[in-house]
């Protein structure tokens, strides 16, 4: 039988990932990379269908699969001009690769379990993120990123791991009772785990999604938190958190979509969320971390990255909202963000 | 009489300009920052009043002249929504500050004439920036940026000085008469001071205006330069030099915009500038230096440098220009510069 080189090295730890999935399935007790990577999956499809249903027109999205050269790769699911979303992107993406020192040494600042004496370190991601920007001035703009990160040896054994993400919501017009649901069903998500999540990670949320040129937030916020590890929960405890995060996103978006898709709307209403969506190109080119470290990544698939950015945006300048209008009473909560439950 | 505090410790640099100007005018005797100060503000002049007689529907520039605390200030020119252009900018600004000694050590990089031994430094900045984001598809975006920079003693006595710059052309639909037009009239400013500026600077601006995530130019370049200090040229000679590049503008743009403002287009075409745009955005905010010093200096005029980016963009996931098309022909050449005289 012919071997090639390759072969020789033994198998990688995402072809022998590959070959457990394929012979024995993903079950409770399988490493937590493939429970991830079939739950974020499976949230996947459902988010789709379900908002392929929202959309009378019957657009669906489009779905690309792709694969990285090392292990991984992704599936892309976006819908552009339908009747409901201008834009809207569900992509997972699942990495195998390989850490170089300099990158494990800024990581060890917040895991002190990985390894300090290593050259570089095997590693695995796995992450599903949502963008949706409604057609409607008067629909929100919603956002979510949950993520599970590890490193391993060169056997595939887990070293350090952690998760992250958090959810936020972006409306150009506010409905105060809009920003109620969306906060309570995402703070009855924590509280379920830990009452002391939701201010944490609210807080860390209206840090993080803030826009210092502008002296304003990008939107309403939410929640927001990385690097939680073993010295935050068990890994179990924490893998239930992130899903039951995941699963609260439907319902807490569904029903201010159905509310708020066929409402009237002016031309002026309209120009109006242009100009936010403009803002929202700022806040992911200028700030956004996960974008700039996805743009800086070697051979990133550019596009998934950048399926957040809106259909069209506007800038006008020196744009000024009328005393009391609705436009002022936005920009208000942008400034100084509120408690909403 | 009562004196305050302040006058006490004697008038500012900023005050003690404006007594010079405002008593004996400016003069060929005058420092370099009086004189190009007064330069790019009559070069504003004249080409906000030159666009202006372009568009048919009369419409004007705004014009908002500001002020900064510390001395010096600037004017703000904005057309939007023309008939020509969808947005103008020309801005002058004029800046007096300190330099703390971390920005002092690291332009001692390039100018060796910075005194190392001082814990801050005064310095003088007199820049005019433009960007024009015509309405035709066939006409392309320009954008220009001409600067001085200048370090002083106490009593104002320049220090460290240099001249910086740069001129490049951004069109959705390429004509290869105009980008010939556009090249060889900087071509002629630069040969007039020297034969190997073009080429230098039209290198290094391909190398500026280079978008890595897409691997892709901007545009299809102009010249771009920085940090031309008396290593390079006397004072004089190369103020000379930023004036020719500064007055051959309006001749290497007018004759396109002439050309192509009143050109029949498609839907199509429309559409594709508007994605044009969206990159220009992603340049603009992802790596211009120039628009990330800006937003990241405290204070600053966010209007004045984000009215560089267009009225409005648009992001397709996934464009492709069909094959043969005068798109895919615009692509080949942003992906691989090409010399135009």
């Amino acid at each position: 039988m012919f071997t090639s080189p390759l072969q020789l090295e033994g198998p990688s730890i995402a072809d022998r990932d590959t070959l457990v999935k394929r012979e024995s399935g993903v079950t409770l007790s399988s490493p937590m990379r493939l429970r991830m990577e079939a739950f974020v999956k499976a949230q996947q499809k459902e988010i789709v269908s379900t908002l392929e249903a929202l959309d009378p027109s019957k657009q669906r999205f489009r779905v690309d699969t792709w694969t990285r050269p090392n292990g991984g790769g992704g599936i892309s699911c976006v819908l552009q001009d339908g009747s409901v979303f201008e834009k809207a992107g569900v992509n997972t993406s699942i990495v195998y690769g390989t850490l170089p020192r300099p990158a494990i040494e800024k990581m060890r600042v917040n895991h002190k379990a990985l390894d300090p004496d290593v050259e570089n370190l095997e590693f695995f991601a796995a992450g599903l993120s949502c963008v949706l920007h409604p057609r409607n001035p008067n629909a929100p703009t919603v956002h979510f990123n949950y993520r599970y990160f590890e490193t391993m040896d060169a056997e595939g054994n887990c070293n350090a791991w952690w998760f992250g993400g958090g959810t936020d919501l972006t409306p150009s017009y506010l409905f105060d009772e809009d920003a109620i649901h969306f906060h309570r069903t995402i703070k009855e998500a924590c509280d379920k785990h830990d009452r002391g999540y939701y201010p944490r990670f609210k807080q860390w949320c209206d840090k993080y999604f803030y826009i210092p040129h502008r002296g304003e937030s990008r939107g309403i916020g939410g929640i927001f938190f990385d690097d939680l590890d073993e010295e935050e929960k068990e890994q179990e405890q924490l893998f239930s958190f992130i899903k039951d995060c995941l699963t609260a996103f439907l319902p807490s978006y569904l029903p201010l979509i159905e509310k708020r898709r066929d409402m009237p709307f002016t031309e002026k209403e309209k120009e109006w969320q242009q100009l936010r969506r403009g803002r929202y190109v700022e806040f992911n080119l200028v700030h956004d971390r996960g974008t700039s470290f996805g743009l800086n990544t070697p051979g990133a698939r550019v596009e998934s990255i950048l399926m957040s950015l809106p259909l069209t945006a506007r800038w006008i300048y020196m744009h000024d909202a009328d005393k009391g209008s609705r436009e002022e009473r936005l920009l208000k909560v942008l400034r100084e963000p509120r408690d909403w439950v």
